[in-house]
């Protein structure tokens, strides 16, 4: 009998390769397959799916945990993603993971967030791609419902055939793991920010502006995330790259001659 | 009789605001309404939906073109959309446009694209928006066609209530005008790039690399951008921040427990 391939889990972030969340959840699925690592040497928050063009990329190993291959990469999140396929990997890992963010991603967050840019970056190379994210800024935030239901989650989806190109967004209530009730598979509820810049004067005098935001959730629909998220359920959100909107392509072709 | 309300176009870019093809949408446009300019002083290509989190922003007023008030700012181009409305406009503008981009944005370059990022923002407030960009990569590309279907497009569009959060991914052939055949509705083809990062060494024998791809398209189907440029037509993909997979969700309620 041929010896069972062990799936190769490839770990990246947005947070950096310092962050306490990539640390857990590595931790959390280390003994589901043979993990490396290939994250942002600094934090890259926001980074939506910035590709790095004008410049070149720097790749160090690290040492991050017994039994880790891990590597720092000077780039973006999907920078990390397309490098460790290429040159650290040599062939595509069996399962992509990103995270676990320190802060929400839900909603309209996928858009701006590193976190899921990379996991969605990996889904374009057909590979089975999850973020995760956890609903508490701070870098002293308690993992362990988190790693829980990361772990869970990444055992449901490791090695079956749902989709080529499954790609998760799960974000996890900043609760007590004991009051989680479980996953809620939703769609991404209609949510911004209200920008309102913070004007100051450098003490040269010349105006600089600070990007500030308050969230405002739009959708009062109960399949959201955002309600999810709410009722303390950890929400999946199943995410795609395909930005057409078929609904307005049809409309749209009695409008543009 | 109440005076009729000329109309505000913002226009921004990611190829910076020294940009030919900025200068080019501008005159394009520029007699359609009251055009206010706010792009980055840096070319942004490949930002994607990067927002700046870490530091503040500049903005600076810029001499661009007669009649056209025009400012610079030192982040990315979903910044400068943020920005332009709350500290310039100080509301939101009838339109947004994006471009004219120097290179092809069609198929899966919307996601790693800062002119099509810059659109897809302003569509989140609600503010209709057209990416526009043509398939030349050069400084000196002849802009004549995609100012005329560029111009052409926004009155068809401006002032029409079409859908709430209309964002359009426009791509131009680089062939004369004459050649073109006209528009197309389209969806996003599924292609993407088979990435080969180049290493080398530096000076000092250390190892980096720079990202290159080779682009492959696997979409065979008829009502694609992809197809709609080879075949000499503007291709138009409606575009939407929603990215729910819907399909997928259906579905995954049976794997996810």
């Amino acid at each position: 009998m041929a010896k069972k391939q062990v799936p190769v889990i490839l770990i990246t972030n947005d947070d950096s390769i310092h962050a306490p969340g990539l640390h857990n959840l590595v931790a959390a699925v280390k003994d589901l397959g043979k993990v490396v690592v290939v994250a942002p040497e600094k934090p890259q928050s926001g980074m939506g799916h910035a590709i790095t063009i004008g410049q070149p990329l720097r790749l160090h190993s690290v040492n991050l945990m017994d039994g880790v291959e891990a590597f720092s990469c000077s780039g973006t999140p999907v920078d990390c993603v397309k490098l460790a396929v290429d040159k650290v990997l040599h062939k595509k890992p069996d399962i992509c993971l990103s995270g676990i963010n320190h802060g929400a991603n839900h909603s309209i967050n996928v858009i701006y967030s590193g976190t899921m840019s990379a996991a969605l970056e990996a889904s374009i190379e057909n590979i089975p791609s999850i973020g995760f994210s956890l609903l508490d800024f701070s870098m002293e935030a308690d993992f362990s419902g988190a790693q829980h239901y990361a772990r869970l989650l990444v055992k449901q989806i490791l090695g079956k055939k749902i989709d080529k190109h499954l790609c998760l967004n799960v974000n996890i209530p900043a609760i007590p793991k004991e009051l989680i009730k479980g996953f809620k598979v939703c769609k991404q509820a209609y949510a911004k920010y209200d920008e309102d810049f913070v004007a100051r004067k450098d003490p040269h005098g010349k105006k600089y502006y600070w990007l500030t935001g308050e969230f405002v959730n739009f959708d009062k629909a109960k399949d959201t995330d955002v309600w999810a998220l709410k009722n303390n359920y950890v929400s999946v959100v199943p995410v795609q790259f395909d930005l057409t909107n078929y609904a307005l392509k049809s409309k749209l072709e009695k409008f543009i001659r």
